[in-house]
Formats: structure tokens, C-alpha cells, sequence
């Protein structure tokens, strides 16, 4: 059994650490900041996150799916508020599957305890990492500003987040890095729940506001309160308003009114927290390669962090878990160097895709989802599915409730495109989109686009 | 007038200290490396530049133009080496056009000496820069390992090649970055002279030993030599040999005999030369923004690294450094906001676009030059733009021939591609390319094309 040292107490740390541990590994996590169940780390600029199939089918194997679940609010339907407050609810799928609604902090606490449970797990906290030597997977880390201690392991594993420390040590020699960050920055906005505690909304739909050029969303959390994050670009153009447009008190009351008045009920001090809250960038991380000589890899957001537009951040991060965990089921526990060159090899293509996926979303969502060419494009695509499940899973679903490889969604995705562009096209399509010639028109074409 | 710190006394930081010299700023130019007038600080590493239009435009309004023309080589042709040797000369331009190569550590050490001979030009070599502080356009240098100086200006110009240290200090906040390694490494080979000290080959040309997934070549030197360069894959592949696997004494003899068999009496230890010299990798530089506060910008390589396959990583640094001029000619001396906000406007699209052109120049070189389709297609576009100067301009020419926009060169090129394949598909294209219906067919797709 191995020494293995992971960088980074976050989300995919924590289940990093609970799947190795269970193995038998010696797993020591270190954490720059301090530990999250004394500490609020995140307030004020979090997104609510989602649990969606390969989250779920990774928590599983690492045997905390029920410890996760009570933390979490199941979610059905997208629900679009239109500048009027006028309501419009979307299914996420035609047979009421759900993704889930889980706080940042929440889901981080409840897993570092379920990690601290296990004897071979230790969690240091305030602990910095300031270098990895990438061949003998030595660690240097400071606490308090002070250089604290250096860890030898015979496996690192770097997950550190975007910014990720270890990642930054592995930019030697050929390593191909990118760091885009997008137009658009955000803010988090608390939407409080009735004073006994029941939802303002209804708590099993993700709540959009979308508004073209930007938007504002929100989750619910346990407490019947939601967490609302607004998506605007930094500077404003001749569409759009921007960060830098909406800053007095009276730009951003006459901009909430404008845009997002049923909100302004539900959140009476939605002015006031937009003065103070922070302003987050988000940017997209790619980088090859992910392991460098069998001994230090990265993982989640570390090796591949993306817009969090399909809430897939998470989920991407935890499919690198299980993925690991089958490789090391099959290559066995002491042949690092085969299993972290499988796990990149078989990692690294899903996240470029679901990093392009990622950015698809966010047309979709702030733009599409008030499109009524849109709406009627997702009716006819449930409409095929629920007649022909064996040949027409609409990309949401494959990428939300499948275990379908992300860079495969990604191109059924783009033929999906491609075929419903004809099928739209159509004349009368508004009328017959449930005739059997749609149906078969859409299956004719896929046949000829498949292999 | 300012006081002006320039990060890098290379190629670009040279001609940029002698421009804001001349228009009366304070320039301190600070190199990590010692002197090159006292150390050959390329050896063995080197690839030959050519100093193209772009680069004398600059050079000329920068009153160094016969300084450096003296110690070039004019190039008219390039010169392919078929597998058997067979020779093919294939001349840049119809009317005679030369591009001129120079060794880069002669063009170094006379820039630095032009420079040298103004007044308020100092230069420091041996200076690393540590850190840069991007309100105060004070940088940070050491001196043999040593803390040495803290330098206060009021602009900063970062010219300090593709490892900048200056960008690293720019990336923080919402910095745009990427770096690409391509599969490609290369080795220096020097080709020696006669010992009377006349050239092996025709030094007018540039010799090339295209083999489609790798090559050679050589760029003339005033001694009579050539400068030659291999490109291979770092890693084989089942199509082409790699640096690893030509590694022993045997393998690169049995190499070199098979692919560039007449260059061995030419450069009888080549065999030699390859085990010595190290092999270096080629990095593709993006980044956005290029300037912070009006007070620290990055130029050149700093701004842009792009592969060598255009021969024009020297003459776009310099290409900036003149519209920087033309900047100051326009907005004064005393606008540095103004001044760096329009130069990376301008500059930005003009990188990116040679970045994209460069990629593009090494298939051609390594792989179409060899190619009768592509030879054909080289005839007729000279054969157009013989008759319709006016009209067609071939690619080749508007990169290194004219002073376009690289990004209008770049999509006039593609513009090219898409008549060019209409052309070639024609039948008996082959004899009939002098006629005059293929010159109409051409120049009406050019016309329906344009706008």
C-alpha cells in the first residue's frame, strides 16, 4: 500500500482521500485554508452546486451517496421567470429524473468528516502548498506564513482547484496550458425563505432569469432559502449591461426593477447585497499532460476547471475519482505509473469536452431557454426519446443522468444539432411537431449521420 | 519625457530602447543573461532569423536599417533537398524579392551597440527580474543570485521572450493565457564552410529537406556557413521518426543516411553535432491583455511567442515596436495610457493571426513544398499576380513582402485557399494553368468572394 499525499481539501479531495483510504492507503490531505467545519470559507461567493448522475454513481462507490443525499434537494425542471414574472416550467426529463441541490459548504464538511472517519486518513488545515518535487513526490507546505514541514509520499495528487499549486510546479518542461477567463463575472444573492422556514419558490426547480446577454439563477438549499447567483459581463456593451455599468445604488435598484422585478419580493435587500457582496471571475482551465512520471497527477477542477454553467464541475471531478478507482481495481494498488497514465490518457478528452459543454449551457440558459423555437425544439426531442428511448437521448440527459463519455455527448450533441435544424425547418413544424413525419424524418437523418 | 525600464536587452528590447531613445525617454534596459558582446550566450541553440519587410520598416524608422543590412544574407529562393538530392529551386516572389538571414547573436550584439552609442540608453546585463509592481512600474532585479536593485519608472515594457518574467506578474486578475508546446522539437546542426571560406551551398537560398512529418534546414551565414535546423516529433509515431527514437550513434547515422543524404558530405559530423547539441522545445504564447494601467506592457515573444515557421517572430516584435512609434508620433510622449491601450488593440489580432500563420507555414514547408499540386499552385498564383498585380497578392508575399495586417493577410489567404482548390479541380489544369480561362475563373471567385 502506498503513501499518498493530496493537495487540496475541496470537494474531489475529500472523496479522493475516502477512495483511497478504503483501499488501504496511507492518505494525508493538506488544506491551504482552514477546516470548513469551523469556518464559513465560502460566504458570499458561492454557486450552489448539483449532484447529477456520475456524481452520484462515483459518492456510490465510495459508499457516501446516503450521507451526501440527506444534505441535498432534489430538482426536476428548470422554472424561467420572464421579465414580467411570468412563469414557465421545463422538465429536466421526460420521466421526472432529478439532479440535486446541494450547498458548497455543506457537501464539503459532510464529506471531510466522512474522510476523518477512517483511521488511515489524516486532514491538515492552514496548511499552504509552496512546492512539489515532481520525481521523488515530495511536498513543501507552510502554516501560518511559516515554512512548516516537507512530506515525502509515493503518490501526489494535485486537488488544489483551478488555481491549483501543484499544477503550477508541473509547468516545466512541455506541459500545454490554458487559462481563458469569460466575459462574464458573478455575484452571489441569498434569497431568504418565509420566517417559518417554508420556500419563497418552488424549491424543486432551478429558478432563471435569463436575459439574453445575462442572467440570474437560483438553487435551493435545506433551509428553504435559495442561493441566487447573477451572471453579467465585466464591462457593459451596447447589449448589455455589465458589472462596471451597475455600481451606485440607484443603478442597481433601477436594474433589478428592470430586469428582475418578481425577484425583488422575494429578496427585499437584493440592492444591498449586490453593494456588497464580491464580484468572481470564472475562468476555464485546460492543461496536458496530467501526471507526470507515475508519482504526482492532478484531479477535478485542478486539472480541468470550467464554467459552471451544466453544474458539471463537480460531478467531471468526481468521475476522475471512480474512474481512478476502477483503473486501480484492475492494475492493482502498486503500479501507479500505468494507472495515472490510463487515468490521463482516459480523463483528459472528457474534459476538454465537457469544458466546451460547459459554455454551450451558457447560451442556452441565458439566451435559448426564452426562445420559443427553443422550447419547441426540447418538446419534439422528448417527444422522439419517449417514443424511440434506444435511439434519442437528448444531450441534457446524456450529460446530466448518463455515464456516457462527455467528449461522446458532446458530438451526439452536435448531430443532434445538425438534425434538429432540419427538422425545424419544416413548414408548419409548430403544428404537426408530434406527427409521425417528424418522428420519422429525425430518425432517417440519424441514421445517415451515425458511425 | 519618461523614464522608461525595458525587462530584456534580446532582439525586441534592443530596437525598443533605441526608438523611445531617440524620441528623447530615459531608457534602462535590464537582461537576464551576461553581455552577449562577451559571451556566446546562443551556442548550439540557435535557429537563423530572416529580417523581412515588416522588420525593415521598423529598423529603418528606427535609423538602423544599413547597421544591420550589413551583416545579412539576401535569401531569393527556397532550395529543396528530395530524398536522392535532386534540387529544387522555387524563388519567393516574381520580381525578385529577398528576405535577408542573420545570425541572431550578430543582430543582438549590434542592436545592443546601436543603442549603446545614445546617451540616455543604459544597459545592465546579469539582471534577473524578480518581481514587477504593475501600479508603480517598479520592478525588482538580481545580480548574481543577490537582491541587487529596485528600479522605479514610469513605464515598463516586458521584452523579455516567451518565458517573460514580466507576464507572470501580469497574470493575475482576469489575465487570458496560454502556452502550447507543439509535438515538434528541434536540434541546431552548423554546416561548415569551405575552408577558403566559400559556401557548400547556394547562400542565397533557403535549403530545405522537407519529409512530411519532419524536416531540415539551413539559413546562410556571412562566414560562408549555414545555420541548419532539424524539426522532428518529440515522441515517434508510427508515420514519422521522433527525437526518441533516433537516440544512439548507429540510429542517427542510419537516420541521416536515409533522409538527408546529401547534406553528410556537407556536414560530415553531423552524426556528431546531433548527439551534442540539445534538443529544444517550441512554445505558442497567448495572452490578453497586453498592457495594465497604461504602465506596463509586454512586446515581442513577451506578447506573442509563435513557432519559427514564418520566419517572422523577429519581425512582428519589430512591427510592434514601430506602431508603438507611430503611437507615440500621434498621442505624444506623455499619454502612456492612451499610447499602450491602442497598441494592444492594434497588436493583439495582428499575434495572434501571425501565431495562426506560422502553424500553417510549417505544414507547407515540411510537407507541400514537396508536393507538385501544391508546386502548380505556387505557379499559377505567380502567374495571376504577374498580370494582376493589382489583385493578387499571394500570401506568402503580404506576410513577408508588404506591411497588411497579419490578420488581413490571414483571411486573404484563406480567401486563396477556397479559389485556389476551385482552380486545381479543373480539368487538365496541369497544361492549361497559363491560360486565360483559369485566370478568369480566379479572379471572378475572387470578385463574388470579396466584401
Amino acid at each position: 500500500m502506498s503513501r499518498i499525499t493530496i493537495v487540496g481539501g475541496g470537494l474531489v479531495g475529500g472523496l479522493l482521500a475516502i477512495f483511497l483510504a478504503k483501499r488501504g492507503h496511507t492518505v494525508h490531505v493538506y488544506e491551504r485554508r482552514p477546516d470548513p467545519r469551523k469556518t464559513d470559507v465560502y460566504a458570499g461567493r458561492s454557486i450552489n452546486l448539483v449532484v447529477s448522475h456520475r456524481g452520484w454513481t462515483a459518492l456510490r462507490a465510495a459508499g457516501v451517496e446516503a450521507a451526501v443525499k440527506e444534505i441535498t434537494v432534489p430538482v426536476y425542471a428548470r422554472m424561467m421567470h420572464d421579465r414580467e414574472g411570468k412563469l414557465n416550467r421545463v422538465p429536466y426529463s421526460i420521466d421526472n429524473k432529478a439532479i440535486h441541490s446541494v450547498s458548497r459548504g455543506e457537501l464539503n464538511r459532510r464529506l471531510l468528516s466522512e474522510a476523518e472517519k477512517l483511521a488511515n486518513v489524516k486532514l491538515f488545515f492552514d496548511h499552504r502548498c509552496l512546492d512539489v518535487d515532481l520525481e521523488h513526490a515530495t511536498c513543501r507546505f507552510e502554516l501560518d506564513g511559516k515554512e512548516a514541514v516537507e512530506v515525502k509520499a509515493d503518490v501526489v495528487f494535485g486537488a488544489d482547484g483551478a488555481f491549483s499549486a501543484v499544477r503550477s510546479k508541473m509547468a516545466w518542461g512541455r506541459f500545454t496550458y490554458s487559462q481563458e477567463y469569460i466575459e462574464h463575472d458573478y455575484k452571489e444573492v441569498a434569497f431568504p425563505a418565509h420566517p417559518d422556514g417554508t420556500p419563497k419558490m418552488d424549491p424543486q426547480c432551478l429558478h432563471i432569469w435569463p436575459r439574453r446577454w445575462f442572467m440570474m439563477m437560483g438553487l435551493a438549499n435545506q433551509d428553504g432559502g435559495f442561493t441566487g447567483t447573477l451572471f453579467m459581463p465585466h464591462n457593459a456593451t451596447a447589449q448589455s449591461p455589465g458589472f462596471d455599468s451597475v455600481r451606485t445604488p440607484e443603478q442597481v435598484q433601477a436594474f433589478c426593477r428592470e430586469h428582475f422585478h418578481d425577484a425583488l419580493p422575494i429578496v427585499p435587500d437584493i440592492v444591498e447585497q449586490y453593494l456588497r457582496n464580491p464580484q468572481s471571475s470564472l475562468v476555464i482551465i485546460r492543461c496536458s499532460p496530467w501526471q507526470v512520471n507515475g508519482r504526482v497527477a492532478l484531479i477535478g477542477d485542478a486539472a480541468h476547471a470550467i464554467v459552471p454553467f451544466y453544474g458539471e464541475g463537480m460531478n467531471a471531478g468526481y468521475e476522475d475519482c471512480k474512474v481512478l478507482n476502477d483503473l486501480l481495481n484492475t492494475f492493482g494498488d502498486d503500479n501507479w505509473a500505468e494507472v495515472l497514465h490510463r487515468y490521463a490518457a482516459a480523463r483528459k478528452p472528457n474534459g476538454d469536452a465537457i469544458a466546451d459543454l460547459s459554455l454551450r449551457n451558457f447560451v442556452e440558459m441565458r439566451d435559448l431557454v426564452a426562445d420559443p423555437r427553443f422550447l419547441l425544439r426540447k418538446k419534439i426531442e422528448g417527444h422522439i426519446q419517449a417514443r424511440h428511448p434506444d435511439k434519442w437521448l437528448p444531450l441534457y440527459s446524456q450529460v446530466k443522468f448518463s455515464d456516457i463519455a462527455y467528449k461522446d455527448a458532446w458530438n451526439e450533441g452536435l448531430r443532434h444539432d445538425r438534425i434538429m435544424e432540419e427538422v425545424l425547418s419544416m413548414p408548419d413544424i409548430g403544428e404537426m411537431w408530434e406527427s409521425e413525419e417528424v418522428e420519422r424524418k429525425a430518425l432517417a437523418l440519424l441514421e445517415s449521420m451515425s458511425g
